[in-house]
């Protein structure tokens, strides 16, 4: 049976999170159930779990089934989705793809609105913060998280699986009272890029010092980081690499 | 007894309208709401009175009532309305200053994703339309209402008020699937950047000539453009001038 590769988008804010979950609205619930009259009961696997309220610009699902008119489904899909969720392409991919085990590479975007009142128009994909952010600061804290680090401090442990990883790049950068973080790695913890960003903006707050990013890692202590978490509406997938390509970046970022 | 000036901005998809109306969620409803506790029953008046869906950056409200701490009511109102509503500043001003008839310039941005699909996180401010459309058409077509003109074949008539208007300009911009309007004029008619939208956009469709666009506003029929609508989600109230200074307008636009 063919092998297929679904590109979507989705506004985080109705879900609660991407993976199905009993009794609450989840991305893949909905999604499972407009592809279901066409795909059957076909499995689906996707690439980033986003959680609660976290928003995707760029996700991958696979999934194995009968021969589609992949047209016709993806008029389906956002006619009974949208605006919430958009079904970008769907296609016949190799049969070993897999949207999950293939992926080499994850960008997740966060903005945040630096300033002293929220903006209605954004508020959905941006974090407020009011005080004054020192973008300089913050990028003296991304840095440390670059390379490979065991991450425990900053993740939630499942079992006895490994936390460490390999974060890429990572840079912030202010254009007026706006800041974006770019940041990219092979695989990110549960909760990770939060964790991250609420680090930061300890730093450009000046209530961290940025030197101290590094001591925190490489210390492993979960406790110190526990609830060191940014809203998650501010966080976007952005986008997917699959074989080892390089993981897309914004120019700015480079 | 001091007469002030409030400016907000907000996201008026769940609201119906900015007028209030008895049974229904409006923006001045909310906000009397909101503000009654400081104020009392102070009538508020407004610059551009939105319609159902359509959002502001920039809105200007006046009052007049006693003594205020303004910085508590700012934090109040904040704390009670965002994110869908944010009140940016409340200053005390001239008495002869009203939100309404001291206006002399307003401008609005409208917002068209030009792509095969909604695009999730921008859906509530802008169009999708899905065939493509010819920027430079429509420039052709918008440069025709740019000016004064009795636009009663755009606007629904009011009694026997007038329905001349003088656009101080309008200009549509292409960035990527992405386009913008901007359009400024010392007032509108009710529903009249809807449909200026619509008519520009069905002539970027190649469905309608360009050179049209001058014969149906002097025609002054309104059974041809009654119902060509944008949709209400694209547009936002982005300035309003007082006291016939220059209406702000986006550098692209000057």
């Amino acid at each position: 049976m063919p092998n297929y590769r679904l590109d979507i988008a989705y506004d985080g804010s109705g879900f609660y999170g991407y993976a199905k979950q009993p009794n609450v609205r989840t991305v893949q619930g909905v999604l499972e159930d407009a592809l279901g009259p066409h795909t059957g009961d076909a499995i689906t696997y996707v690439a980033g779990r986003t959680d609660k309220g976290v928003h995707a610009s760029s996700q991958v699902v696979s999934f194995v089934c009968g021969d589609l008119d992949t047209a016709r489904v993806l008029r389906s899909l956002n006619k009974q989705l949208g605006p919430e969720i958009a079904a970008r392409s769907l296609s016949i991919v190799d049969e070993k793809f897999h949207a999950r085990f293939s992926a080499t590479g994850r960008a997740y975007r966060y903005q945040i609105l630096n300033a002293p009142v929220h903006d209605p128009l954004s508020a959905r994909t941006m974090w407020t913060v009011t005080r004054p952010l020192d973008v300089s600061l913050m990028n003296v804290a991304v840095a440390q998280f670059v390379g490979e680090h065991d991450f425990a401090a900053l993740c939630r442990k499942f079992e006895d699986k490994s936390t460490t990883r390999t974060v890429v790049w990572a840079t912030w950068r202010r254009k007026g009272d706006r800041l974006d973080l770019s940041i990219g790695a092979h695989a990110f913890c549960h909760q990770m890029v939060r964790s991250v960003v609420a680090l930061c903006v300890e730093v450009g707050l000046g209530d961290r010092a940025a030197e101290e990013i590094s001591g925190i890692i490489s210390g492993g202590d979960r406790e110190i980081v526990k609830g060191v978490l940014a809203p998650p509406n501010g966080l976007a997938l952005v986008a997917v690499a699959y074989d080892h390509e390089p993981i897309p970046r914004p120019k700015w970022a480079g």
